[in-house]
């Protein structure tokens, strides 16, 4: 249908592994599938795919935990290694008890355990680590695409996230290349001609959370996805995924919780 | 392709008034842009259409305004008005000054003015309050779905929320009919056989920001689209939108904010 959109599971990519060349199985995947790569084409790919191709999996029992990472590792009830590569990661420790470990990551996020994950990662000591620099790794996979087909497309790498008032968690984007993370409505009008003051939708989360859709969590196997026939966003070289971010000092919810 | 999903923008609705009969008309489009309705379909709704269609229209300079709205005006800005049917809707003020008025609503959302807002509502004083019951709106929507098509569908009603931690707004559920607003991992195994503690993924707040990405806010005049293909959620009778909410007291980022 005219201006339908349409979300394309990534199956039969391989567990991915440490040296993968992740742009290139993807391109493969979509060939096997037959969908091929188009211009104006959205990648969004987990974190977890993107974190295990760069290699930043660690054991968490090799590593060595200061003494504060054993001090929140007692309050939390988690190991004193996870809690050393949480505090690695962190600009900021928001809370700490048996039921969360929240903290702003160096980059921005506010998130529970810095984004390190155990889930579908092998080994049972075995966690994932985010991404070193996701939108360099989002760069970087929108350049090997564009070298393998020709075809411009953008790039969002997303993260798992729990939020502030609403139960469950949702898929958001933690890394982006090719596109602007937002449509931005202000200043221009509506169908009464009332100047939209305020509308400025941060489409690459919406992005996140559709991917999520045909993705799922566990034991599906599908790390990626294309969503193909987008009309509204921006595709453009330059994207930052810190744009996302709200300072501390900017948040309109601050004090409300 | 296998496993693939389809969002198809409701195009060339008329603009939706006082009175008119929504789903019949959502049926219409749906026949006229020769996609039809299909078991296992979602409706996603945006808000403002099922408020005209409900009537629920006030032109703010006919409210009179009690004496903590007159007071909440001049710190916010805005019309005692306005404020008044904020403070009707809500449970508890969060925040009020020059930048934002935030409210915890009766219905437990935490947003901006409490859902009531201005944008493509016809008359420069005339704004729209939220449906008086999203759920209910979403069940009776539903059942005439069926009612005209005899097929089974989901139905969500959205509304635009700004979020703490980030930038910019996104589409989430107030409403819903037919489908669990979660899929629950909890319990399940990974890849590698280690068991998800945590994972509940909220999918009604991801189709909720999948249905954005082509209706829009401005201009458009896109008020609903169709997702159609998913596989992962489960369609039920019983459904709830305050399953959505967190209470206070549960919020994992209470204090962080």
């Amino acid at each position: 249908m005219s201006g339908s959109l349409e979300i394309i599971p990534l199956k039969g990519l391989p567990l991915i592994q440490p040296g993968d060349k992740l742009a290139q199985l993807l391109v493969k995947t979509a060939e096997q599938l037959r969908v091929g790569v188009k211009n104006r084409d959205v990648f969004v790919i987990g974190q977890k795919a993107v974190s295990k191709s760069e290699g930043q999996l660690v054991a968490v029992d090799h590593v060595r935990p200061s003494r504060k990472a054993s001090e929140l590792a007692k309050m939390t009830g988690k190991s004193p290694g996870f809690v050393e590569l949480v505090l690695r990661d962190s600009r900021r420790v928001m809370r700490a008890d048996k039921l969360a470990l929240i903290v702003r990551t160096k980059r921005g996020w506010t998130c529970l355990n810095a984004g390190i994950d155990k889930s579908n990662v092998k080994g049972p000591l075995t966690v994932a680590l985010l991404p070193r620099d996701p939108d360099g790794s989002a760069f970087r996979i929108r350049q090997e695409i564009k070298r393998c087909t020709g075809k411009t497309v953008g790039v969002i790498i997303t993260d798992t996230h729990s939020r502030p008032f609403r139960l469950g968690q949702v898929e958001e984007t933690i890394g982006i290349a090719g596109l602007s993370p937002f449509v931005d409505y202000r200043g221009s009008k509506d169908l009464f001609g009332y100047e939209l003051r305020f509308k400025n939708v941060a489409v690459a989360d919406e992005l996140a959370g559709t991917a999520e859709l045909v993705m799922g969590q566990g034991r599906e196997a599908v790390p990626a996805a294309i969503v193909r026939g987008l009309a509204r966003v921006r595709f453009q070289n330059r994207a930052r995924s810190s744009d996302l971010v709200v300072s501390r000092r900017e948040d309109l919810f601050r004090g409300t919780l």
